[in-house]
This record gives C-alpha cells, sequence and structure tokens, in this order.
C-alpha cells in the first residue's frame, strides 16, 4: 500500500514568482505562444497560467537549434533569469535548454498568437478550443471568473448562502413557451429557465440566498443579445423594506465588484483597454417615464407600451449617460402584464409593479423585484392569470407556511461581461454560446 | 428621477453584532421558530440568517399578548439584550413587543421545529420547502456551501480559472446510455453528463480550471447512492508528471476544506455532532490488490474483476480504517475496460489505467486520472473502441494542435457531504433531490 501526501513540491518555478530569483537557473513549463526570430538573437514568448514570459533565444547561451520549438509545443524550458524593466513581468529569461512535453501533430488553421485574431465570428466561435489560447480571449474570461469571485465575495460577506437548485424541473419559472422539454423516465419535465421558485423557497430557510448555475430559454431569437443558454447569477434576499432594497443592494455590489477586478485583474483590463465604471450611486427612472423621454428626445412614436425593445433601451442608456455620466440605469415599475405571476403590484397603482431592470451600456443585464410572499395574495394573482393552482403546489407551501416580505433579482453572467467589456454580441463573452444555430464546440 | 445608491442602512441589528449591544433596545427582523411556555414566562425561539436567538416572552416587560405570536410568523421584535452564558449566542433578548411581517396561512403537516423531524425519507423529502426550515436541515445545506466555499478557497489560492461550460451538448463525454437527451432547434441534443471535454480544452488555455456544476445522468438506478442530476466539483490541471499528482492535490485540497470547515461553520458541526477528519496523508493501493485484499479479508468470491459493488467499497474501507485509521482510500489503476476512451493507460501495463477513485467512509466520492494529451494516440484509442472521430472533432481540436500532458478529477458534492455528515442515503445531503420517482418539488 502506498501512501499520499499533501506535499505538493516541483523542481518547476511557478512564473508569478520570478522576480524572486533574478540571476538564478530555474525550470519553468508552459506553452510556446509565439516565436519571433530577429537578426541575431529570437524572443519566445512562452504562456504560463497566468503571464506570458519573454524569453531570449541567442547562439551565445542557448544550447539548442531554434528550429526545434514551435508555436503549441508543451515545454519545460531551463534558463537564466534576467531583470528587465522593459518587459511586462519585469524580467526576461535566457533559454539554455528545454525538454518538449507534447507536439501539436499541425499548425493551427487560423493565426492565434497575433494580437487579434482577424476573422469572422462564425470562425472564432467555431475554433474556439484554438481561439481561446489568443492572449485577448483569455483575457477575456479571465475578467468573467473574477466578475463571479467579485459577487460571490460580496454575496458571502453580506450574509448569503449559496444553494444548489434542480436544474430538470416539473413546471418551468417565467411562462410562455420559451422552454425546452424532455422525457424524464416517463414523465414530461423541462430544464430550469430560473431557479426563480427554488430561491423563494430557499429565503424561507436562509433568509439571504445565491446561487450562479446555467438557465436554459428555447427563445427563437437569433440575436447579438440572446442565448438558449447563460450562465445567470441569482439572489435572493428575505425581509427587505421594499423594492428599492434590492437596487441599493445590487448597486453596492457592482460597485464592490468593479473594485475587486480592478485590484486582481489589472494586466488583463489593461490588454483590453477596458475602462471599468467608477460611481456611487445608478439613477433610476420608471418605465413610463423612460418611454416618454425616449419618444420625445428622438421623435420615436411609442408603439408597445409594455416593454422596450433593444433600439430604446440603447437609446436610453445615451440619454442617461449624457444627463448623469452614468453608465448604468435603473428602469422601474414595469408593467405588471409584462411580469411573471410571482411580481409584487403596487399598491397604490396595481398596473405597475415594484420590479426593476437594470441597463448597462445599452442592454439589459439585470431583472429584479419585489415578490408576493402572502399565500392568499399569490393564489388569487395566479387564478386570475388561470394558472393551475395545483401544478405549483410544492412552490406555494413556502408562502402557505410563511414567508418573510422579500425579493431578488438575476444578472447575465455573459451580458454583464460584454458590456463591461465594450462588446456588442454577447456570445463573445461566453466560452461556448449555445444558439439556435449552434451546438458545438 | 430617482438615484440609488449603495449606502445600506437599517434599523435593525443583525443577530451577529448583539454582543455589542448589550443593555440595549434593539429591532431584530426574523421569523418565530418555537414557542416554548414555562409558568411564569416562555422562551421564543427567533431565526435569523445564521442564528437561533433566545428571546424571552415576561408579562414583567413585554407589552403584548404572547397568543399573538405564531410558529413561521416574520416578526421585528423590539427587545432588550441581555448578557446571557448559557445561551449559545452569549445573549438572550427581553421581548418588549412586535411587529408581524407576514403570516403563515395554517400550521405545518409535519412538526419541523423539534431537534429531528421524525417523519419517513418519501415525507422529508415531499415537504423540502418547510422541513429544510428545520435546525439541523439548515447545518446540513450551510456545511454544503462552506464545502463549495473551501474547495474553491484552495483552488483560486492555487493558480485555477473557473470555467463555465455548457450544459445542452451535441455528443455524451461518459458513453453509454444514461444520457438524456433534448430536441434542439430541430437538432438532437443531449444534456451533459460531465464537463470533460470542455474543462480538457480548457487546459489548453489556462492550465488550471475549475467549474462546480450541475451535471445529468439518466441512470436506472435507484439506489441511496444515485442521483439523477448533481452538483459535480470539476477540475483540471494541465503540466502534471503523472496521477500521482492529482492525488496530491485532491489530498491538500480536502485538509485545507476541512479546516475551512472547522474554521468556519463551528456551530453547524456542533450541531450535527460531526466529527470531520483530521490526516496528513491518504493510503492509496491498486485496484486489484484491493480487491484481492476484500476478498481474502472477508471470504467474499471475485465475481466482477473490473468494478467493486457497493458492498466491497464498504468492506475496503473499513479494512483501511481498521488498518491505517484513515477515512478516506485512493484505489489506483483501474482497468481500462471500465474506464472512458480519454484515460491514459499504463505504459508498463496497458490493460491498466493511470486512473483512480476516492473512496470516503465507504462511498465513492471521487473519480480522476491523467488523459491522452497526445492527438494520435487519443485517435487511436478511439478507434480501437469503434468511436466516430468525426463527432468529436470539437474536442479533438484541442489535442491536434498541442495540449500539455494533463488530468483531472470530479468530486460529487452531494457523496462528499453526505459522507462527511455520516449520511446512508445521498438524498439527504441534497436540497431537491431528482431521481427516477422524484421531480417535485
Amino acid at each position: 500500500m502506498d501512501s499520499i501526501n499533501a506535499d505538493i513540491t516541483s523542481a518547476h518555478v511557478e512564473a508569478e514568482e520570478l522576480n524572486g530569483h533574478i540571476g538564478e537557473k530555474v525550470l519553468i513549463h508552459g506553452v510556446i505562444y509565439k516565436i519571433r526570430e530577429m537578426s541575431d538573437f529570437a524572443f519566445v514568448l512562452l504562456q504560463t497560467k497566468k503571464n506570458v514570459l519573454q524569453c531570449i533565444y541567442s547562439k551565445e547561451y542557448s544550447q539548442f537549434a531554434l528550429s526545434g520549438l514551435k508555436d503549441n509545443m508543451a515545454v519545460v524550458i531551463c534558463g537564466e533569469v534576467i531583470k528587465e524593466e522593459r518587459s511586462r513581468t519585469g524580467n526576461e529569461i535566457r533559454l539554455i535548454s528545454y525538454e518538449a512535453l507534447s507536439y501539436p501533430v499541425s499548425e493551427t488553421p487560423l493565426v492565434i498568437n497575433n494580437k487579434e485574431i482577424i476573422c469572422t465570428l462564425g470562425s472564432l466561435l467555431d475554433n474556439r478550443p484554438i481561439t481561446l489560447r489568443n492572449s485577448r480571449e483569455r483575457a477575456i474570461f479571465r475578467i468573467q471568473a473574477g466578475i463571479c469571485a467579485g459577487f460571490r465575495k460580496f454575496l458571502s460577506e453580506n450574509g448569503f448562502t449559496e444553494i444548489h437548485s434542480p436544474k430538470i424541473v416539473a413546471s418551468g419559472a417565467e411562462g410562455g413557451a420559451n422552454i425546452f422539454d424532455l422525457e424524464y423516465f416517463g414523465k414530461q419535465a423541462y430544464l430550469c429557465q430560473s431557479p426563480q421558485f427554488y430561491k423563494q423557497i430557499m429565503v424561507g430557510v436562509f433568509e439571504r440566498v445565491y446561487e450562479i448555475a446555467p438557465v436554459f430559454r428555447a427563445e427563437k431569437h437569433d440575436t447579438s443579445r440572446h442565448l438558449n443558454e447563460y450562465t445567470s447569477i441569482d439572489l435572493e434576499v428575505g425581509f427587505i423594506k421594499n423594492f428599492y432594497d434590492l437596487m441599493q443592494i445590487e448597486t453596492k455590489m457592482i460597485i464592490e465588484t468593479c473594485a475587486y477586478l480592478k485590484a486582481n485583474y489589472t494586466e488583463e483590463l489593461a490588454l483590453l483597454k477596458v475602462t471599468v465604471p467608477e460611481f456611487t450611486e445608478i439613477p433610476a427612472i420608471r418605465f413610463m417615464e423612460a418611454k416618454n423621454m425616449v419618444s420625445k428626445t428622438y421623435g420615436r412614436e411609442i408603439t408597445d407600451f409594455l416593454d422596450f425593445d433593444p433600439e430604446e433601451e440603447k437609446l436610453l442608456c445615451e440619454i442617461i449617460k449624457k444627463k448623469t455620466g452614468s453608465d448604468f440605469v435603473f428602469v422601474t415599475h414595469y408593467r405588471s402584464l409584462k411580469r411573471p405571476f410571482y411580481t409584487m403590484d403596487t399598491p397604490k397603482d396595481p398596473e405597475v409593479t415594484e420590479s426593476y431592470d437594470l441597463l448597462f451600456r445599452g442592454m439589459e443585464v439585470t431583472t429584479g423585484g419585489q415578490r408576493i410572499h402572502d399565500y392568499n395574495a399569490q393564489v388569487a394573482k395566479m387564478k386570475e392569470r388561470g394558472m393551475d393552482i395545483e401544478a405549483f403546489s410544492g412552490y406555494l407551501m413556502a408562502h402557505r407556511y410563511g414567508l418573510p416580505p422579500h425579493g431578488g433579482m438575476g444578472t447575465g453572467l455573459e451580458r454583464f461581461t460584454a458590456k463591461l467589456l465594450g462588446f456588442q454580441n454577447v456570445r463573445l463573452a461566453t466560452l461556448f454560446p449555445r444558439d439556435m444555430n449552434r451546438l458545438e464546440p
């Protein structure tokens, strides 16, 4: 019998620690990102977990033929660390020797190691397994991981408990036809459109809960804003006074996430030339007021009194940006007819709801609002909408046996990332997008 | 236009801060958990986000009728904080007045506020929205959130980047019939059995990646160990020397997660009387050696030479516990025939693989191993198994254009939680289990 301990030792030095090894010979592992031959030496860029290291090949000290190195080879290099202030990492490595650990079988069909990959969106996504290796592409998804980490940090510091709710469900939370169905051991089942029911149930257990997980929408919209599967940052909060509490929580969460990114993802943000918004408050405007403002400013006739079209969202954000300097705007009091059955109507004006959307640089990124917590009020609203109460008995059990006043929100991770990075198409901020025409890779 | 800032102020005091308010009158919100009437006073237990607070009702100072308070009511209480060392929170609250925020419509059909809920497993799960409110049930899922947080802390401190891969996929990672299918805009699609392909692809991008997300298995096993949807903690590591590196990483990760739980979930662990394992190493034994050991020790004939049955896993763990004191054991070198096509065979003995399972208190909780990184070797093994190479072209693009030597593992969150807490049935550690007979709530 063997025994495995936790003393992970490696002869290899981590790229992040190189400045502690100036003047020393070290072993470092990584992948050859790019070789740039100069007249009497060559730059060999080595991709490591976080950084691209600048290595120098020169016949003066390199004991091998440069032609042995190829892009995308996994190698361990042996080299001497030199202080070099012009390099982004503050050092460079004089290559002495190397060992190849694996070989690509051919060159990539696209050039992936220039600043940007020059190709169509379709080609970029078709070739995701290799296009993601580009430094800019990597930076996008490093920042996406940072956004999740920032949100989670805020949530755990503010008393939220993480939950894991099922994605195969017996009934949809959002209603409508936008739901994928599947056969589940002889029963009809669906893919979760939102963890709505479960997070409300869990408010009755933990008061504050969150979940970051995939949701599925069978929407037949093939636009730059829609995905059929996306990652939803969902949270729900008990004991709110009203839905303004939720907008305050979201404001604070985004401010802290932006600060977290600036502190921990400096290089990635610089590479993508991202301006992280700095702000202390977010303007809020009622839905109808916003509608009229856009109509008046741009001379557009209002045809849909229930919702914005994408163009209106963009124009509204432009107006708000000009008026207040804010990249964000809360739109409140959406029409009751447009909001799901669990949304609380505004007591003094039941045509509208205690709900909001957050728009960010022209696109809706969050939907939130106060929910109905009273059992009788919830059942009455469901009956009004002709819903089958019995089909929701599990969900309604929470209301029946007492739920505090509560509300919550859901933010699309990919949309938030896209808007932060200034992308028009949400697919650019999705590792492996799923849309009507794309199921692979 | 309004403006929302981040200055979240509340007149209510957080339960965790009460010891800073001894002698003061405070407002606290929560849910009535239990009322225990004594001869001339009453204990009113108030559930808050993390703690149950001990409040005292007495005609001496309480300015309301006790009969107004009901279990499961959401309230704001006004009371005076008194130092009380016999109370678990170090204080108690003398109730002065209260305001009801919401009312249950009836009493719960099960008694949920005793130490344990006395009912069948079926009834416990059917009534999840309310049975989860029991203090012991809450503690289970608080600890589960802590396990995730502990794993994530280790992973982010050790250079792993979090990813989000799609759950609707074009082909299964594990093979076999255990896969749910669905129609996806006229195409045949499946629910992801494992993020295997994506995490291997992403090793080519970030070197070290992880994902904590749902996976789906259409297995027709209705046992205490199986769920048809579970939360998988998946990670993948580039530049490993061999699969012993993976077992070292897992050993360290579990040691640190256990320490994290002990530091941050003291009360929950005490309530459930959990012994968190303390260890510095985990024994490792080859599959056939383990088979023979169980056979010899318990006089059992070996009928299946490819895998353990659940009874054998239990017996093996008993032997290991007796011999070494360890609650964990790595079983290595499973037969090639039993492992998926991406598993690396042992070079000197290709009948077996560079793979392992981790057993914890009688049950497999992790499967891991080294993967084939060489394109030609991977294609050869797939052809040997009669697989359609073309159907995996997206996945194989990673190998074709170079992948470092790598491997990884997947741990079932619910199984890990169940075994840590000493449960026989994995459903007890699942918020809303999905099995062959259960699709609700």
